[in-house]
Order: C-alpha cells, then structure tokens, then sequence
C-alpha cells in the first residue's frame, strides 16, 4: 500500500536537514515559524526541476534530492548569504517508499552539510518535479548583486564548467565516452554538484559582483556584465576545462561545454583591480579553486578571444522557451 | 515567435504586486533580498497547483494566477500572519504572451491587494504547474497554530465550505446543475477562493487554534483536534451552507460537500469558552462571515452529530497518494 501524503511527510521529511533553535515551528502546521537574525538581511530564492527538462527521467533519487536543493543553495552563495531554511514542494506520480528514501536522505545530508533546516513544504501528485525554497541570511549591506562590477574588473569563475553539460549528454547517450571513469566523473558533476557556499560568503569582502553559473558560463557571465552596465571579455585560453572533459572530447569540444553547457552551479564574479592582491593572498586559488578568465570592460556585449580573434558563440546560454 | 525566458520574466513579472521599501532586491538577481519587520517572526509557506491534479486544463489562466497565491495567503491567514512577499515557480509547456498576461495580471492584483511583492521567481519549461512561496510576519508569541486547542474549545469555520468541491465537479461534468445563475457562482468559489487574513489577523486575540480548510472541513477539523491533543464534534445542522449549494445539490449532498469537498481556502478555528462573548463583541459574525460548528472534546477521533446520530463519514479529507 503507498503511504497517505500525511504519513509520507511525516516519515522522510519532518526531522530533515539540521535542527535550528531559530525555526520555531517547522514542518507540520500551515506555515513554518521562523525567527530572522537580527540586524541581517533576508536572502530568498526559488528554483524548479522538472523531469525530461532539468534532467533525464532515469536520474536516480539521490541526484534529483540533492540538486533541487544544491541549485538553491547555488543562488545564495552567489548573494554571499548563509543558507538557513529551505521549504519543499515536491510533486510525484506515485508514492514510491524506495524513491522516497533516497531523494529525502539526500536533501537531508545536503541541508545537514549547510546547517539548513527544512521547515515546511507541500507534496501533491502529478508529473515529477521538485521545488525549493531556500531562506538565508547576510549582514546588511553585504550582499553580492549581479549589478556591481566595473569596467576593468577581473572576472573570475569557480571549478570546471562544461563538466555537468557533458555528464547529462553522456547520460543522454548524445555524447560517446571510452574511457569508464571520466564519464563516470562527468555524470557525477551533472546528478551532485557542489553549491559554492563557502567560497560566497567570503568574496563578499573582494568581489564587486557575483551570479552562479546555472545556464551557460558565456551567458551568465553576460547577465553579470548588463547588469552592471559593462560587457565582458573572456579569454579562451584562461577557461578552466577539467582533464575528464579534455579526455572525453577534445579541447574545442571541451571548451565550448565549459562556455555554453549549463548546469555548472559555479560562481563567476568580477572583482576590482585594487583587490585582486587581496582576494590571491586571503583565498588562495589552488585552495578555493578560481580562476581569472577575463575582465569586464566598456564596451558593451560579451566576447570570447582566442589569442587577436574574437570567436563566435551564437547560443549565448540556455533559454527555456528559445 | 514566442517570449524568451528573460523577456517573459521581464515584462510579465518584474513590477508585479506591491512595492515595497523592505524589498531591497527583487525580481532579476540571484535572490531576492529583503528586510525583516525588526521584532517579529517570519512566517513562510509554499503550495503547488498542477493541472489535471488542482485545477482542470480548462480552468482559465487568471484562476490558476490568482489561486496560487490565494492559497499560499490562506496558510498566512491561519497563521494570523501579515503576508509581504512572494516568490513564483512556473512551469509552463509554451511560452504563450496572452496566458502569461493573464495569469500575471490576476496574481498581481491580488498580491497588490494584500500588500505583497513579488520578488522572486524561477520559469521553466515543462507540464503546467504553479508553485509560490509567501513569506510574512507575526508578532512574536501571537502565532495561531493547530495545536492551541483544548477539550471544550468552541470550533468556527468562515464562509460556506462546499461552494468550491461543487464548482469544480461542474467544471468536471460530474455534477449537473440546471440554475445558470448558481453555476457561475460554484465555480467562481473553485476558480477564485478568497483567502481570509484580515480576519486571521484578528483571531490572534481570541483563537487558542486555526487551520486552513483545504483538503476538507472534516479532516482539517480533524488534523486541528489531532495537533491539540483532542478529538472534536461537528454538529451536522450547523454547518454553513450556501443557498447557491443547497438549490444546486440539496441539503444533503450540500452538507456532504461541507465536510469533505476540499479546495474552500476558509478557516477553521477554536475558541476558549471565555473568550466567544468578546469574539462575537468584537468581530459580529453577519459582518465576519463564520459559523460555530462545534466543540473540541477530549475523547479522540472527529465526528459529525446529527441529533442523537452519530454519521459515518469515512472519507475524511483529500489525500493525494490515498
């Protein structure tokens, strides 16, 4: 017998993630009652995964558990917030125990991981997909806006972007691997990315503007730009492509994931010439894994140059309704 | 040709609610930021509405616009909480300009009603499904939670619960009603519920508990007694029902709607033998719009009394996994 929607909520979601002095009432009642932290500001963001669209329908529950929250912990992180609470609304065809286990365990120890407290949510049935809020925290003031860089700001991007896009073609058999362990490391960048959380919180001090990189490095790195009035340059040769996308499909191929693949959930932020000394000394890069790849500048529009070229990218990022 | 993703968001849901000054980033970052009402407690809930499930494809798209915020403000209301802002995860199979405008344009002018912004959201393709986030704010200690009740607690319920069940089995071709007139006013109960929070805002005074009435009178009736340690007694005569509902169905059919039709969005609250005189003072029911409907007890179970009759009601509320 599948279990009622009541014992459901009940069984894998009420003790979820860590448990918080200041979550007053959390799953179980109309609405969770929370206490903000004093004299800090709100962080709030939203994000959907649907099946057949954020990702393949034979994903495994663990992977969908844990990217519904991670691709929000993801959009706080690129705030420079600490993630405190997180509600759920989950949406599934059946009430499967099994599938259910793994997707809540999964949630669990990535709120666990972060301190967050899952303190509500709603559970219907219909299609797959998944819904979270995530609620943080930041001193007033501090926030990372997409909208503060400046012409001459050095652009910055965290880990390997392309991987995640090559794992879910892998996944998707539109891409063919040999070699059994880079595609496994692909995938794996594709179902259990790592939100940029720590790394956030401390760029707050160094960059003037941040996004996470969830449609494509070339067009997030581009949003970043119009929204602080600039356009970008990046520079090909500075894109950080990991060895198992190098091995798994050449540098041009590699490349192009790494600017137009999507799914990354790394950070790209500029940050001001006078404070590039400071952020190489405080967070080194071999440590906090960031590299430049380019500046933003006056002129407006986001390019890539390779060596005197300016090469074309037409797809600049991914667009649910182009 | 249709919308992009980022023009859509942008011409549909950028300036969409109220404005407010502790909105310190809306619509178009990472995240929203906010500002906290300093010395009070947030108060957040999250509802999904998928078609085929919450709503009949045919339902027009200022219904599911306005209900899936109205029953985010409906969780607001039982909580007694003031809503400030809302955040929107929509999942739509087209991008098409003239259904977006009005579901857009009837969200807004409810959430502008309630002096609510929304300030953030996710839009992505995939099978028709809304879900909102509202976040608001209670003063500390005066939350309304299911378990203040006690044995002997009077139980209200607002408006006439049915309405809705009734309106959406016209919709559904499962229930014929020759009255035009009586119709139209079922289904406009289903397709736009009224949320109650002014009066979730007064009940802080003299409520020991609330829920609100969305699966079914009977068993949120029932999950608010469970929650307070107790069981409850529904007196089948008083409860409210429409003229509309009783010309459609008759009293019995429009009494079994009562109890367990669902999708009402009222609230069902109890009440301190002590403090009834001053609430009926204070809120005048002809002005208020609830019903006393029955009475919190200490022995267990929910049930309907008719006379001396105890009735059986064995379905008890909705349960999407039952």
């Amino acid at each position: 017998m599948p279990l009622s929607e009541f014992a459901l909520i009940d069984r894998f979601f009420r003790d979820c993630g860590a448990r918080r002095g200041d979550a007053l009432v959390g799953v179980g009642d109309d609405a969770a009652l929370l206490r903000c932290a004093p004299g800090r500001e709100l962080v709030a963001a939203i994000d959907t995964l649907v099946e057949g669209v954020h990702f393949p329908a034979e994903a495994p529950a663990a992977s969908l558990g844990h990217r519904v929250l991670a691709v929000n912990l993801s959009d706080l992180a690129a705030m420079g917030a600490e993630p405190a609470w997180a509600l759920l609304a989950l949406t599934l065809p059946r009430s499967e125990e099994r599938w259910l286990g793994e997707f809540a365990e999964s949630l669990c120890t990535l709120a666990r991981a972060h301190d967050v407290q899952l303190v509500g949510g709603d559970t219907t049935s219909g299609p797959l997909s998944a819904t979270v809020q995530v609620l943080g925290f930041v001193e007033p003031g501090t926030a990372l806006l997409r909208s503060g860089g400046r012409a001459g700001d050095a652009l910055f991007v965290t880990g390997t972007p392309g991987d995640a896009a090559a794992g879910l073609q892998l996944m998707q058999s539109r891409l063919a691997v040999a070699d059994a362990q880079c595609a496994a490391q692909l995938r794996e960048r594709f179902l259990f990315p790592t939100p940029r959380v720590a790394l956030g919180r401390r760029l707050r001090a160094y960059a003037s503007a941040c996004i996470d990189v969830s449609d494509g490095l070339l067009g997030d790195a581009d949003k970043l730009a119009r929204a602080s009035g600039c356009g970008a340059e990046l520079d090909y040769a500075e894109l950080p492509v990991s060895a198992a996308l190098l091995r798994a499909c050449g540098e041009a191929r590699a490349r192009e994931f790494a600017l137009i693949g999507g799914d990354d959930y790394e950070l790209c932020f500029s940050v001001p010439p006078a404070r590039i000394g400071a952020l190489l000394e405080a967070l080194p890069q071999a440590q906090w894994g960031y590299r430049r790849i380019g500046a933003l500048r006056s002129v407006p529009e986001t390019v890539v140059r390779r060596g005197q070229t300016v090469m074309d990218f037409s797809h600049r990022g991914f667009d649910h309704f182009a």
